[in-house]
């Protein structure tokens, strides 16, 4: 069906449609990754049928708010729940049950067919930073973000080759009213990138302005039968529901948009300092959420998703990186498993003021873990900095570089005659060298991931050549990026009313910048 | 029988052995890893099957090179290989049945019998980085290195709470003739550091005096029947087992003192260009290795090694922390398991040549491999920088407090009625806070891993101070702990019998430098 659309929007514009194809073409860039290895099983079946236990025992006796949402509170009621003011107690069971309507795997569709990813089962699918009010780079330092910012970020993005998705708030745009700055937003995902976005979350009527917008876009029609966007809604841990963030997600599952449902948690401050604890909050809360979505509209596809930091109980600063997040999120991917839904979690994470070797050893331990723990969207895989308050421009580059390590990770091993290449042992013999003999040189330009950006000269070539270090290297990457971005082709038309739909919204929205 | 050996030393200083006593504890020092959590396993049993099949194919066909080593030549003749010149035939089945004799796991005492570590089983051992001939710090820069960077390497190694072991040649002190300096480093581990060490493999004869020396330190008698170092032996891949590294493997089994049996490989160079090859002749050698130190003398201990990098195909430069280098680790690492050996990979290695986001990004995922690969013996766990050919103080120390994070990840998740936290979650409820609850306040100390050296604060405190990247954080760090680095005591006969004994060594050997 994408196809479709994206022949009929090409009747309106043939040209643009030709070069469309061809632009897509000439810009390299990963699909998504599909797993060919297993998931690391951090705990076992005891424990996991422990934190599930309790979860609903928290469910059934705790229960959740939903604050401010009477449309809610009647939906739960309806359902069997016990409502009492805004707290919503959920009999062991029934938010599970609920839970199975959400599908196990969807489609989000892109303006390019050939962007669409898959997400579930055993696929990953790559989005960048979402949400820092600042930007840094190199030569500006650290400054508010504005919409240059922004639409200089989706460029880069198009042109990360192993980045499948064009994210959301790549930065906040803090130069435009925040009552209208979802529209330049969506019209930059729209319109400078061909990959899948994500729609507004902060208001509603902003996710309702989403849906129209993409109406514009992919024709309606299409919208209403297909995903489009995958929007994140943060639940206000411990336990609430807040009617802003819920009231987005109503918008978005009536539409059959995809949500993250995805509890925020600094450990020890929004749940539990135990990981074990921090699972069973978790999962009471992506099942209370969940369940709220299907209640909404049965079948809206939905992720499981689990944002968890530890924290530095010295400073009270959250910490990125760490062991225990890692092993709250193998946990989560576990119990996202065992209840059928896609998964998101992990990042690009790190505390670091600077995209330094605290920034890069955190976010490693970070990405490694997030394949491992069968991640299925990852949010913030690339450009995060000091906590997720900064949008780097050279961090955005080096993680987006470090990305391909993992497709090459996922992809296991082929062993067969040709790899186990008993001819070239055979060839070479004690003693030899394998550079030279047939098998090497029929393999070695697909046998080994290269990095685009890090530096593998040797010293006298690298210090002759400047001696520089990791982030100058990314600042040159920047540049060339930028340098060589080319516009993905839209059909005049689409692009004309896209602009039209967001002049006459801005019109009518009041300015407003709280 | 080591607690008996350090009284038994304490006898005659008194004194000294209750300042050891006093000493060890000060110094808060991990035992070693003993992993609570599963490996991950990337091969299946079918793949696994193969490679063990064509790794006995390699050895019945091929064969491997014994080379300038006729009594070596003779000892596989007697054990019924088919011996043509240098080269060695096993039959099938054969090196593998050899194999059997060797310990699954094995003590290396240290002489503060508190620092002994287990080598084997679910247990991981962390050692600095081995070999660099030049160091690097952030004032000097890049130099050749000398016994003085030595000796403060080792100083860093004892002070390192997360580091288990002291090492071998932590750098290449240049400023000592080649035949000699091998003294002046065994005398820097014995007398600076309390921790395990390993021994000389440069000459049959620098083993022997790593031997004698430890008789000097721990008693002959306890040296006959104790495994007292662990020891590098590179295989010189493809299949070729030079006389020198046999001949030092040949002093240290005769001992009973461990070596590692290790394939020095840059995939594509000295082996197959393809996972799956690299792995056949990696078990290939080590399997005909170990065999042979069992024909030495039969339950020697020794360790199945794997140090292997990709290659830039572009540059021919040897590449780290890459995906390739993590799938043969983790294949190399279930075929040790399967062959009940004890199994050294992994470490802090880098291309970088400097410690910036590059030497910490490739550090990390191989340091996150290395814990879930099942290594139970990291060489080059921190400090390995520019392929191994500097030594960094600053990333010394960097890694060895990211080693912190593998520790709290290798213990695992404990579920029960106090982790999983419901009184504390019925406590807080919906919309509450943890940090005050009394879970958070009984377990907030041990709940989250801390570095004791990234930087955690506010970006506005961390302007104020500096606006510190991690390598100034780290130079602060070296110059600290060499600050209040304390010399484990040591009874003054035993240091002035080391004394002599290197002094004897350095008037009956000649001076050479290469």
């Amino acid at each position: 069906m994408a196809e479709a659309a994206v022949r009929r929007r090409g009747r309106g514009g043939g040209g643009a449609a030709r070069r469309a194809e061809r632009t897509s073409t000439a810009i390299e860039t990963a699909r998504y990754i599909e797993r060919n290895i297993a998931n690391f099983e951090l705990l076992d079946e005891e424990a996991l049928a422990l934190i599930e236990d309790h979860a609903e025992q928290v469910l059934q006796e705790i229960g959740v708010n939903f604050v401010n949402n009477p449309a809610a509170l009647q939906r739960w009621r309806d359902a069997g729940a016990d409502v009492e003011g805004e707290r919503v107690r959920i009999p062991r069971g029934l938010a599970r049950q609920l839970c199975a309507t959400a599908p196990a795997t969807f489609t989000q569709h892109a303006r390019n067919p050939a962007r669409n990813v898959e997400i579930g089962g055993r696929n990953l699918v790559l989005a960048p930073v979402y949400g820092p009010p600042f930007v840094r780079d190199l030569d500006g330092g650290r400054r508010y973000a504005t919409i240059e910012d922004f639409r200089k970020f989706v460029k880069l993005g198009q042109m990360s080759k192993w980045l499948h998705h064009s994210g959301g708030t790549v930065c906040e745009p803090t130069d435009i009213p925040v009552s209208k700055r979802h529209l330049d937003m969506l019209h930059a995902h729209m319109t400078l990138s061909d990959k899948p976005f994500m729609g507004s979350v902060t208001e509603p009527s902003r996710a309702q302005d989403s849906v129209d917008m993409c109406g514009v876009l992919f024709g309606q029609d299409f919208v209403r039968d297909n995903t489009v966007m995958t929007s994140l809604i943060n639940i206000n841990s411990p336990l609430t529901f807040d009617d802003v963030m819920m009231g987005a997600l109503e918008v978005y599952a009536a539409n059959m948009q995809a949500c993250i449902v995805s509890p925020f948690i600094v450990g020890g401050a929004m749940a539990p300092v135990s990981v074990a604890g921090t699972l069973v909050q978790v999962l009471a809360e992506v099942l209370a959420g969940v369940a709220y979505s299907q209640l909404v509209r049965p079948g809206a596809p939905v992720i499981f998703g689990a944002f968890v930091t530890s924290i530095d109980m010295n400073s009270g600063a959250p910490t990125f990186g760490t062991p225990e997040a890692s092993q709250i999120t193998y946990g989560a991917g576990q119990l996202a498993r065992r209840l059928g839904l896609p998964f998101r979690s992990a990042g690009s994470f790190c505390g670091s003021k600077l995209p330094d070797a605290q920034a890069a050893y955190e976010t490693a331990n970070s990405l490694n873990m997030g394949l491992l723990s069968g991640v299925n969207f990852m949010l913030h895989a690339c450009g995060w900095l000091e906590g997720g308050l900064v949008a780097s421009f050279e961090k955005f580059v080096m993680d987006a570089d470090q990305l391909g390590a993992l497709h090459k990770m996922a992809e296991g091993v082929r062993v067969d005659a040709d790899t186990l290449a008993m001819d070239a042992i055979r060839e070479v013999g004690p003693g030899g060298h394998y550079l030279g003999c047939a098998h090497t040189q029929a393999n070695f330009k697909t046998a080994f991931w290269r990095s685009d950006l890090l530096d593998y000269k040797p010293f006298e070539t690298w210090a002759e050549d400047g001696g520089r270090d990791t982030v100058v290297l990314a600042q040159a990457r920047v540049a060339k990026l930028l340098d060589s971005y080319q516009q993905p082709a839209m059909d005049p038309a689409t692009a004309e009313a896209l602009q039209a739909y967001v002049a006459k919204r801005k019109e009518e929205l009041p300015d407003a910048f709280a």
